[in-house]
């Protein structure tokens, strides 16, 4: 079988590389120049984009910024999984956020604005401290802007000015006091079968994730089945297959949606190894009708990027459980180039696996790493 | 880095899979063309085979019957990994009588033939039921002649009439009545560390493994001690680096030596789910001088290769734990198409698993499932 995935960075590589031993070829778009390349070497394949959707049994995306008409000729095919309609969900936020009414699930407070006056009225009704979003093409921390203070009105306006916001909408948000931010990954097959993986916990710095734990530590049976009904709710109101990313604020024992990802998604790759069933894997069975398998957690597990920095001892990998995913890519500043996957028996000693770490990579680069240690090998 | 792979089968393969994702290219070369090929497409690489040496930062086989001239001609880059003389233990029965008998390691009776007039000799040293191996190119049961009555000598003498034996000698081996098959994989690194994985027990049918499980139910510790000691010993003796298999019978409470493999072998393909670093990886981390991984087992695990057999029913990987290993080969008969990993909770369960697995393949290819799973399903 041949999955087409559009998109070929690391999401593409580890779907390939999940594919290969169920006997499923995955090919990967490149979508800044419509070339079909090797998911791994990145290196063209000889065939023109029409050729590999015709040879493909199923089209995906491992982002949500695919360009509109790529989507649209993939639809065509009818072998689009997620639909084009669900993938922009994860690219717009004004669509995301109609779904998530339409479906009634709770989310943050939030107004769409399409003008900049309408800015005085959202500090009326939600307060004046704001989160306001670029509703598309924002990505990783991009694209957003604080408003801690009525006062700053003026200059976020100037900020904004210039932005064709009837175009492009904005979604200004009610900053929420939450206690932490989860995920739900899960997914969906063709006929609707469901499988869920436990939800983990996401520790972000400057709008980016670094390190996820997996199960959440203190999750009990209520709040693990909150999330789960509203991932049912989501997946089947979008008719959806494959794997679906739900991220989530706690705020008390309420759960409010905050973002969709239709696709695997960074908080999911502990189940590389922390799972029976990758998330890539369950990904490609979804698309391509294979029965969906395992989402339980073997153990706990943790799993921490390797953001912007290309020099750390690999003696790291002599931590027992520890496990490298490096994505091959030339280093810069802010890019995920990799992740540490790490198991262990219990929280604490996932803790004391992290502080081990901790002497083989370079502080300023891992700066959730030694807190969430400390954290987690204090664990009672 | 870059590891350079003679041979480019299935075994080459999942080195690249395991590779990737440590930042290992994995590269093959086809043997029977001298050319360098994609391990998983079997692609043509762009890169003659002496650019591929010069580029690689090690060199290591998926099987020890590659030509000599190859194997000289790796050796001489210095990284060839395990060297040219345990590759040669591996392929030349003679060289592994040898260095059993000279690391004191306890193995099968026997006797080494260079001439058929040498064959009445063995029947008075070793008795009238005698198995006859080629010493050289003898795989998956080929190249096997057996013995169980003297009378029977002349019909074997004209059956080997014609070989030349002062070239590739016979050894013969007295009929051992054995408990079961065993095998142990270990890795040795560079610098001498060891670490083994559980032993595996194999069941073959018609000189082929068809299932292994492991660990090995019923085995002790001191079985385990007795078998990395051999290994230890083994390995050591070899300044050996990489997987070594060593293939063993149970006689009693001994372990005797039947077969070395200087490689991944397939009776650790259920690392893959079974323990937290495949012997895939360890081979990686050993050749490279990446520190070793973990290699304790997660839980009861079965391999069950699928020979020579292509129709099957994929919703067999609705069994949870269950995974496919598909190797993308042309169906032909003995041939090994793929494999079928299933990890479970305990014994009993892991035989229920593979009670469930019967109903999805079909009987006649898959002749050790029933009977292993009926065993293990009733395991007190």
């Amino acid at each position: 079988m041949r999955v087409l995935v559009y998109g070929a960075g690391q999401l593409a590589q580890m779907m390939y590389l999940a594919g290969a031993p169920l006997g499923i070829e995955v090919e990967a778009v490149d979508v800044s120049s419509d070339t079909v390349v090797h998911p791994v070497s990145k290196l063209p394949l000889d065939a023109s984009l029409e050729q590999a959707i015709e040879a493909a049994d199923a089209l995906t995306v491992e982002f949500e910024h695919v360009p509109e008409r790529l989507l649209e000729q993939a639809e065509k095919s009818n072998k689009l999984m997620p639909s084009m309609e669900a993938i922009l969900v994860g690219a717009d936020r004004v669509r995301e956020k109609q779904l998530l009414e339409t479906l009634q699930i709770p989310n943050c407070s939030h107004r769409i604005v399409t003008s900049l006056d309408e800015l005085d009225a959202c500090i009326s009704a939600l307060g004046d401290k704001l989160i306001i979003k670029a509703s598309r093409d924002g990505y990783d921390g991009y694209g957003q802007w604080r408003l801690t203070s009525a006062d700053q009105l003026e200059e976020i306006k100037q900020a904004l000015d210039g932005l064709d916001l009837s175009a492009v909408p904005l979604v200004v948000e009610k900053m929420l006091s939450f206690e932490r931010e989860l995920s739900l990954i899960g997914v969906r097959s063709q006929n609707g079968d469901i499988k869920v993986y436990p939800i983990a916990e996401n520790l972000h710095y400057q709008g980016q994730l670094h390190v996820s734990v997996a199960p959440a530590p203190k999750v009990d049976a209520a709040l693990q089945q909150q999330a789960e009904d509203i991932f049912k709710r989501l997946a089947d109101g979008m008719q959806y297959t494959g794997v679906l990313a739900v991220e989530m604020f706690q705020c008390g024992d309420q759960l409010l949606v905050n973002e969709l990802a239709p696709r695997v998604h960074n908080s999911g790759h502990w189940t590389l190894t922390g799972s029976d069933t990758s998330q890539f894997e369950n990904h490609l069975r979804a698309v391509t009708g294979l029965p969906l398998g395992d989402t339980g957690a073997r153990s706990p597990a943790a799993m921490i990027n390797i953001i912007g920095c290309g020099t750390f001892s690999r003696e790291l990998l002599s931590i027992p459980g520890c496990h490298l995913h490096w994505y091959g890519k030339t280093v810069r500043d802010k890019r995920k180039m990799g992740h540490i996957n790490l198991t262990a028996e219990n929280y604490q000693m996932l803790g004391h696996k992290m502080q081990q770490l901790v002497a083989y990579v370079p502080g300023e680069a891992f700066p959730k790493l030694a807190e969430e240690a400390q954290k987690l090998s204090s664990w009672k």
